[in-house]
């Protein structure tokens, strides 16, 4: 059987056949594709095509269809093309020509976009739940150790210090974001093709707002020739992932980069890291670089579905079925990393002694261009003066710290005893009042933050 | 002058200031770097840096840079990097070193940040109104032939019969998502990173969100180290028009096509296309096909965003620099866009008696089953007989409309002779009543919707 | 069993382990892998690693593995975590400890390398052949229907007459320097990598040169560090079937626009197209669709390994492991777009009337303007001329040959009642003389020229 | 002037045509589409379409207005719509209607083509002598520390030692890589497309092979329909100098870890790095970071030739004349980035001590495992072995080289007291001797292969 070859007086090529075909992924829709199809039965005894008994067998059928996938025991057969098909196959295998019904005014093009959106607004939550995971562990983390003073860096070079908590929360934010955007892509999902028909809209009496309530979706599509054609809501899936793909991989460099002899702040747990076949000593980060690597996937992903749409006709056009897979692929790869991440962050051992001593002295250098400025010297002119002293104590080879007071005072001769005091880390930590800043109590300010951002989640 | 190399013993060499340089395309925020500043001042002045006196004489004179660079007469020096240091520089060329305290706690990472976000601020709206005038434009042409009738096509197959109208509005709704997502886009820039500094926050006793208010955002960001290294919005907009442009694309492919001599329905003005430099007769799409391509460049500089950030560590990596001229790039190509198709659609003629002479008789054949079901015939049984209807009126080479009724009977007992009825555009078109149908009625109702959404904005 | 945590303490989390695992897909590589130890056990062998015996038995149970994958009676077990680990626990078992000898002085990061290196030496001649068959199928229909004249177009409009065949091979050429962007890349895959061991070379006395040979490779790669985390290859690989992909989505969008009831050049056949699930009278270019959809996937699958290898620092880094579903996807899906398109290319009928029919007159305008060149006429002055009488022609709304003598020779004295005979798609197409040209003389020399091609590989 | 608008009634609207000028950017082709004016003057001569007194005016014409663009004299029109037109408006303002016989049986679809084959014939050698500078400093680099060992790492782990000239050489092969591509361009690039004409060919009796000569071509294209509208060769530079710029991201991803504190290799000199807005001790490696984002860039730039290519209608559209900012732009970047990373990696200082000290005892473990191998245990059980030996120094937090003799011959009795020779990096060092590998023998006969590339070019 096929939805479509009345007119044709020969059939298709088998290889045709295999080229066209989409029951191989698009069965992940099974459950979608009945709901919508008992919504519009629905919508057909409305419209007076269906009679109230001819609306409960066939609800009655698909009802069963829905339970022998939840059981795994639907049996697909050889023409079954596309998940469409099979289930209207089975359901005119059940009750007989009836099923051939419940076609009318409807057709795959607005189909299989309700089924895709359906889709989506029934997973995109299940990504929030693992994205949420993972900020659960980030806030974990830092709870864990809540005073570890690690140094800070911009390009990659020491910078000022920071708490190890302030660290893992810079990655808790990014996380956000991609909440709020999946929040707007489903939003983008969530509106009723249904009723569009193939492209004109539908010639039977049928109510497109009380379907879309049915449906659990917010509101109609305004137009039956956009909505056949439209994956905006598919690209924009596949661009939240791409970015949420890319933070994760940033998460990953670092732990990769921190994880590494010279650096030496974090041990990898034996449970989420590999071995080498070759170096029976090394005990590699093949977890964060598998999740590193997945930004490849999520971006290409995303170029594909571009490319796809550019320059469609308008209308429906075959090519749009390659959304489908990209979308599953992106949705898969994203629920993974996010959740191997939880249980590799979440063993990951502090090196608190390592960390300690790899604050260097010129990292405070921020910290006494500000004591200047609070005895009144511009902080530009500060900025020179602590200059010179970083470059003085560079050539002589030893810490900012160690220059004593007559040098100081060469520089600068307001400068009093009291410098001393500012090469401590907790010091420089302390300052750093300001919202979102890295001292203790703006940390903890964002901690709560963090924490109330997940209840309302 | 620069403001960085206080502690360097050598000069920059030439090559090396030309690569990092960023003054020949970041000069574009020289507005919103003033506005940065002068917000900061005050700040400053709050948190007794600066006195009242000190406060009045800064913020007269970054008043002047920016009236300066409104007339155009502001003057770069050889050495100004970075739009940053031009204006500093400038500003202490005028106040001496007072200017000097311009920069007490503020780096340009959160500065640049800050700037960019008021930038995208500022002229995500114009690109909007753009957009705007094209939505209008489009509602123009789908007023201008409210009764035209063309072809609708899915697979550039005829498929069934649709409003001019009912085209041009599919074209307006993919607009309407691009301002949608537009919109979220400006919210995810109007978060103030002022007060984040180098990468830790700041150690002065600033009030970040009286500063984002002045600055006209909507509230802070939550971790100084993550908004220093942030760039989501830079690639959110990017997408957003990336996915605007292939939005563009779709419509000048329709374009190209319906302009052509097989199908006829649009003749270009002779204002907005050009010709051959051999082919004498030529009249090409030239502004349509050079739209089309804008997609390529939307996309690629998306991809190259998305590239920049993968696996960068975090904190701020001079990689970021490269999202100013991405930004722009698209940013201006968009508006190019825009205003030019506003243009070439609003001189396109309608070929109206090649569009009505083009309606092919097997367009009606879903009418026909539709037909075929309101006797009570399965849908399902409906396609196969109009699909007999067609096969056999195709070999025989006659319009579907040239089938004798006893023809038709043979078919299927339930014809009657009001089935001739059927084959008339406008009867098919008033059938579509479903909202975002084709039917008139529907597609008054659907202008409506989509005037309302203009005047929301 | 795996081949690495000697060192570990605790075992690999099941979540980790399924995150790491590359079986299900590079299982593909299993010949390679065998062949690749096979050759390995020889270099032992040579470097008194192993015994002969010890090499004769190794050999036999490589081979019997590499039976039992030919046979499909190979069984994979839970640990086998890569192709590597399964073929080395498979040896171990058949001929116990000896089977950890193979593994000495070479690592996986060398070893994968090398197989997929293999890979891609076997298998891109397969999808060159799948070229070829498709360039095959360009020449037949070229030499179907030898005289038939089309339009040809420029930006989709009219702009010269053209030869059919002449259309044909034009798409003939792409596929020949995909082809020759092909042998380029089996050039680059056939470079040695053993004997790289992890990433400084191996500490046995071992013959690389030899090796290379032994494996068919034509030589050996020249760092061992470069050699581990080299993929320029695969990049290679994915931009050369990106590209062919591009040229099978241009020739689909022709076919698709030709086969519009607008153009009617071509009709699909039965066999190799699809209908509609609601609209009865549908015949869909699907195939053709869903081609041209793959220049999405192959792009990005480019996108996604090239984000991959960005700033991956130096040696072999776990990222790579991405390389290989992108090849084999990318591969598959061009060797079934290549076979399906010449079963739907080659049953296509071509609708010679109606082609013969959509010669538009202003077709001949360059001939025209010529004919003037030949009377002496600057060419730019012709192109004003035969301008000018193109808009005479089109205002009175009549075809351009339907001009009269007396206003040709308003516009120019020269013209003579001969310029009646320009107005001949014949005349037209045989003046193309030139190498390349679509007259039927140079096109019969590019018929052969593409046929001798061919001949040549 | 323009050179097409004969036939049109009403002028270009000023929006369109600044949306539709090229002259921009096209003028950097303006050498190559005046040698390509003077061949084409030549074939006019031959097809007897100029006199020879008409082409001695029109050479020595063109020939001064080459003269003019080599001394920046040039002055372009308002009306100059692109470097074709502007050539030819000059030429017919010189030499009077003369000028208007140029572009006989030319057309700008093959000019254009023509020019840009030429254009990127004659910089491709430019852009390949950059990058043989900087294989020439990677080959000093290597030479000038010749016996220095650093760690070397697989997943940033330390895995083996290595010389510092094997690290610095193993970027010196990816850019030979990208040469061979180069050279694979430019034979793509250097077919002439010249007269292909509009889309048809030409109707002039003109030799194709001999103009192709004078233009310093290797060949002519096939088929003149498939030559209007290909860039393949474009698509191909791109995708070279995408490559060649990820390649760079590597290097200087590695440079900018190496130079952290933590890893402490290289120190930056003072004249490439710039330092911070508020951290006066900072020197960032601005320059290999900006290097590294032009992956960005060239990637993006790749993405945006393949979505413009994609399905696009055979023949000239006007889409491709996007091919050409992409080039010049990608062409820029890298040979700026090539040029700037001689000069940084040239004066980066080797911090000889500090690297010494990294040198982890761990790193052997792979030499004492073949220490067991010669032995005669298998390597596999020789892995388990130094495993154990490994976590039980890690347990007792020891170097691998503090077990004792009775912790060894614990594990295995074989061990004898020459076990602790191993622990010496320049033993295990010299024990890779296979090509390629990192013994100094070894590596020395790679620096002279090296070499022999440069020479042989």
């Amino acid at each position: 059987m096929n939805l479509w070859n009345s007119a044709f007086s020969q059939r298709l090529h088998p290889l045709a056949w295999m080229y066209n075909e989409s029951i191989s992924f698009d069965h992940r829709m099974a459950q979608e594709d009945i709901q919508n199809s008992i919504t519009w039965a629905g919508a057909l005894l409305d419209a007076n095509i269906l009679t109230p008994d001819e609306f409960g067998l066939m609800v009655q059928a698909l009802t069963a269809i829905s339970e022998s996938f939840d059981e795994g025991s639907f049996r697909f057969m050889p023409g079954d093309e596309d998940i469409h098909t099979a289930v209207e196959r089975r359901l005119t295998e059940m009750i007989g020509s009836l099923g051939g019904k419940l076609h009318t005014g409807r057709s795959r093009n607005d189909q299989v976009s309700a089924d895709l959106r359906l889709w989506l607004s029934n997973h995109i939550p299940v990504l929030q739940g693992n994205i949420q995971n993972l900020q659960q562990t980030l806030i974990s983390l830092a709870e864990k150790w809540p005073d570890a003073v690690i140094p800070g860096y911009t390009h990659m070079q020491q910078a000022q210090p920071l708490l190890l908590s302030h660290f893992w929360l810079s990655h808790f934010w990014p996380l956000q974001r991609d909440t709020i955007r999946l929040v707007n892509t489903l939003a983008a999902c969530r509106v009723s093709p249904l009723g569009s028909g193939a492209l004109a809209g539908s010639g039977y009496l049928i109510n497109r707002d009380l379907i879309a309530e049915q449906m659990g979706f917010c509101g109609v599509t305004e137009n039956s020739l956009d909505t056949v054609g439209d994956r905006d809501f598919a690209a924009e899936f596949l661009f939240d992932t791409s970015l949420l793909s890319i933070h994760l991989s940033r998460l990953c460099e670092m732990v990769i980069i921190y994880s590494s002899f010279e650096f030496g702040f974090f041990e990898l747990s034996d449970r989420f890291s590999t071995g080498s076949s070759i170096m029976p000593q090394k005990k590699n980060p093949d977890i964060f670089e598998l999740v590193r690597s997945k930004s490849g996937l999520c971006t290409g992903n995303l170029m594909s579905m571009l490319t796809v749409m550019k320059s469609l006709p308008s209308g429906y056009d075959k090519d749009l079925q390659a959304d489908k897979e990209l979308i599953f692929a992106s949705y898969d790869c994203m629920n993974a990393a996010l959740e191997i991440l939880c249980g590799a962050l979440d063993t990951l051992k502090i090196q608190s002694q390592r960390i300690a001593t790899s604050i260097d002295s010129y990292l405070f250098a921020t910290d006494v261009a500000d004591y200047l400025v609070k005895k009144g010297i511009p902080f530009r002119n500060a900025h020179r003066i602590i200059g010179s002293a970083v470059r003085i104590a560079k050539e002589k080879q030893i810490p900012l710290e160690k220059l004593c007071l007559t040098e100081w005072k060469a520089l600068d001769d307001s400068i009093e005893p009291d410098i001393f005091k500012i090469f401590d880390p907790q010091f420089s930590i302390s300052r750093r009042l300001s919202a979102g800043g890295t001292s203790k109590s703006a940390m903890l300010q964002q901690l709560n933050l963090a924490k109330e951002t997940m209840k309302n989640g």
